[in-house]
């Protein structure tokens, strides 16, 4: 059976103030739906995976996870998977895999994170559906390589000799995030794609790549899905490292499928802009506001409105007790401002 | 007996999003005390006039100044009229002499703006004292001309031949709002004082002079303090003008002390450094914060924390359901943002 697990233990500071220690990116309100993050993956997930579902999160944020999954009404079962402590996706889409395997052995899995937005949902189960049939047929392990709209820095890449859309091609390579002038070669060559960290894989055969080079990892989660009560015992010990880089560049007989499918990870204020379309000032405005200014990004989230007049090229964000104001140029630093109220005694109550 | 009159029926936009059609400025918590701006109006009142203190306001805040009146625990009497329609000072003043004087005839009056602050209240009762002393003896009317400490172009002043603080002097004239290099010869020229629109006169004169100058008005105050119920139909009659127009600049024998008492009218956003005091850096900041520019001015009244970084010479302003963000440069212009808000449909709920 098709399952899916969704990764969704991030702490997300980046979307800082919207997203809070306590309350993440993925629990965050996005897009004209009002869903959270964390629901459109559910949703997204269901569709591709009858098998049952898998969310990997963080014993912090496990209450409100199961919170919200008991709200959703949809087909396949949910589980919901704690880490005790976080140890990057290596260990989390592991443990999933392996809790899946213990129930059905010849399960085909698609790994989600939960932090990503992605508009074109029947794209999407394209995409997800042509990759499981080469991995079921092939024993490949598949990835959506996503075709880049900018020259992003933020992403990895996988590189591919040939990116038709809707194809399975073999990856070449995977490449770490590029500087900007790198980045701008990829996107000119047509040749590289983003890597979205969604993975098609077989639990057995993922299982097999983590004992073959996260030997400790395999031991772990194994143990941990036969008795989840090790997991405080066991987690701590293990490696934090990427699946990306314990297992994908390493593994043979690799496939992506190029997919343009509105895909964005959410990972600052400037995806705004993506998710709910500029106006013709260039102003991406989620909320009540009143702006005479260009550029700006305004995004309130609890009825406040924002009137920001004479000013431009700013991100401007209520939410909960907390206002930003943030040059553009500087909103992928947000995390280092939650680090900075983290710092202060008066102030860590704010993040 | 010295009685004092508090103009507090202001409708106070300049102050948005703090102050609101329905909380003007006068009702806004201020400075380190927390009090609002008609609290310390009343106590400052309090220390000049012990046979009482005469509230003029609107009647649409009848209600709320009512509420704050009966919460204090001060010794002279307290008294709230309220103007079914605004009519600015000569009408508000000449309410409020002609109803003390219909109980003490012989009353003089300090007229006291609400939505101003002072920060040496001794200095404040000093020369109050001086001159009420002068009104007395000599039938003069008095002002309190205040040192200018700025090229102030947002208030009027009086000029004199010898500022000398403490004094009671002649006021050769009145001048209304100069333009930027009038305003810096008068504060080159030391014989320019602003007028803080602090009035010291018997009520006997005042009426006197309304009697002589605005006789529409004079009969209308000295009528509704005899039957308060004729208010409605007797002030959407009066012409709107203040004081200093209709009395002030024609009337003989006005003297002024001048005075150096911390006094700002706090008239927009801009006065909060005189108010807060600034950092290092020039950031004026009330509330929760965290910043890294120079010569902003931010003011969160209600828990919010304001995280502005890489942004200098704003004004960031959380109060209620509003946040404001806008150049020092445009901070006078508040009234035209409430205007604009007031004129949608969607946001005039935030006005």
């Amino acid at each position: 059976m098709r399952h899916a697990v969704i990764l969704a233990g991030g702490s997300g500071t980046r979307l800082w103030p919207a997203s809070r220690a306590a309350r993440p990116k993925q629990f965050v309100p996005f897009g004209k739906s009002g869903e959270t993050l964390l629901e459109s993956a559910i949703h997204r997930a269901a569709a591709v995976a009858p098998g049952g579902i898998t969310i990997v999160t963080a014993r912090t944020l496990e209450d409100a996870t199961r919170e919200l999954v008991r709200n959703l009404r949809i087909g396949p079962p949910i589980e919901v998977l704690a880490e005790p402590i976080g140890r990057n996706t290596a260990a989390a889409i592991g443990l999933g895999a392996a809790e899946i395997a213990s129930r059905d052995p010849s399960a085909l899995l698609v790994v989600l994170p939960a932090d990503q937005r992605i508009s074109d949902e029947a794209g999407f189960i394209t995409a997800v559906t042509r990759g499981l049939e080469a991995v079921e047929r092939d024993d490949v392990i598949g990835t959506l390589g996503i075709v880049p709209t900018r020259a992003e820095t933020g992403f990895g890449y996988v590189e591919v000799a040939d990116a038709t859309l809707g194809q399975v091609v073999p990856v070449l390579r995977f490449v770490e995030k590029p500087d900007r002038e790198t980045a701008e070669g990829y996107l000119a060559s047509g040749r590289y794609l983003w890597n979205a960290g969604i993975f098609l894989i077989s639990a057995r055969r993922l299982l097999r790549e983590l004992d073959e080079h996260l030997a400790d990892t395999s031991n772990a989660v194994r143990e941990i899905a036969a008795n989840p009560e090790r997991a405080s015992q066991l987690y701590p010990r293990l490696p934090s490292v990427s699946l990306d880089h314990a297992v994908m560049e390493k593994a043979t007989r690799v496939v992506t499928v190029p997919a343009s499918i509105g895909w964005d990870d959410v990972g600052s204020w400037l995806a705004m802009p993506a998710v709910y379309g500029s106006d013709a000032n260039d102003n991406a405005v989620a909320g009540a506001a009143l702006l005479d200014g260009r550029g700006n990004i305004v995004s309130s989230d609890d009825g406040t409105v924002i009137v920001a007049i004479g000013v431009s090229d700013l991100v401007i964000v209520k939410s909960g007790n907390a206002v930003l104001v943030i040059p553009k140029s500087q909103a992928q630093d947000v995390r280092g401002i939650v680090d900075a109220l983290a710092a202060r005694d008066d102030l860590k109550r704010f993040t």
